[in-house]
């Protein structure tokens, strides 16, 4: 069966989790307002979610047959399952879920640095708000979730011979999928902020790294569908935020 | 079996929304951090999380036995389960869950307004920003988010005989009590915002009528297990943002 995949056509932004997740999974998926059809556009997007008996509050949402699923986290838990993406026990299927949620915090907060006072505004209307917000996040939040990650990750269980280095320790979850998007997105947006704090993450780099390898997410990162980075994104450049 | 609940002990926060689903079940559980033994407090609060194998960012977290659960809308899943929170069914649980997910964007959002630039910041150094936040809150973010359920209480599935009209239709969820809450929330945070909205959201206040009206619900809000709202927590009265 086919998934269809609803999210703004031209950005990663929250629908590259679950592109990574869908591609890491080799699992059939249309990426339906990228379609040329009269289903593609964001015109076609909005009028689709607003049509659902549980409408979706915004894109990414996630339609697998009856189900339309709204909320990142929420249908990163419903592909987990689906296609080994995290443990099958309980308390590994919350863990995973509580990384995830924890990297939704992390991404909200990229978002707010180029828009702290107005999600409507243009950034160039709140620049000075923007510079603000961009020198404690660079300091101190970004510092704090991705040390956080680092310790998660030296406090995992030893990973299995020739295995990973997982943020569960055995085997990889969508939960790692995201932290390397996270990295990626950060490097993307605060090139300077990240060459300083690298040399003391070195377990989540190697995360990084190791999702970077996965043979699906290579071939999917060298392909079309993965669409560049921009200052259209929640991950943003620009230069001045980022000195 | 007693839960522990640890979270902030002078504020309401994200651990109310924990703690209405605690008390809404009649579980046993200790609300740790507002206890008077070596246990209560901040530092014996920060000293704990960071203690564990698999630490919580922040809190509020649940232990429940040998699950260490963080993240407020992942402890929501985990008690809507045990305690006939949450429909049984997946889609029914990926639903309930896309709820208290959108709840959580709300209050994130309740909670930028008062700290648009710097979450380390006192609320007296970012009075301007907020200001300009607030507007596009209380005018546009609000009208969205509580339209948005009013919507889905609009298409729920028709009430039973004698029942509901709750989120889901049928039955009261977790989400039914959080929404409850930051109902409570933003009447407080922003009474004249809210004296406006409100007319066009008959379903919502509904909701809100028949959670304070449930027998367990209404006994925690009379007791001291409640603390007041305040400007320590998430929603802030300040009038100037709620002209």
């Amino acid at each position: 069966m086919t998934y269809q995949l609803h999210y703004w056509p031209t950005i990663q932004g929250r629908g590259e989790f679950v592109r990574l997740a869908l591609e890491e999974a080799g699992a059939a998926y249309a990426d339906v307002a990228r379609g040329d059809g009269e289903d593609g556009g964001e015109q076609a997007l909005m009028e689709d979610m607003a049509g659902h008996d549980r409408p979706p509050f915004a894109p990414p949402y996630l339609v697998d047959g009856d189900l339309v699923i709204g909320q990142t986290a929420n249908i990163l838990l419903h592909l987990g399952l689906r296609h080994g993406l995290a443990p099958r026990g309980e308390g590994g299927r919350l863990w995973v879920n509580q990384l995830q949620l924890t990297i939704a915090d992390l991404v909200a907060e990229a978002h707010d640095v180029h828009h702290p006072v107005g999600l409507g505004l243009y950034y160039e209307d709140q620049k000075a708000e923007a510079a603000r917000r961009a020198e404690e996040f660079r300091t101190q939040r970004m510092r704090k979730f991705l040390g956080w990650f680092e310790t998660v990750l030296e406090r995992a269980p030893p990973k299995a011979e020739g295995g990973g280095g997982w943020l569960t320790g055995q085997a990889l979850t969508y939960a790692d999928l995201s932290l390397f998007q996270a990295v990626e997105g950060l490097r993307y947006a605060f090139p300077n902020a990240m060459k300083r704090l690298e040399p003391k993450l070195p377990r989540v780099i190697a995360v990084r790294d190791a999702v970077a390898e996965r043979p699906n997410v290579a071939a999917y990162l060298a392909s079309e569908r993965r669409i560049p980075f921009s200052t259209e994104g929640i991950f943003r450049r620009y230069p001045e935020l980022d000195p």
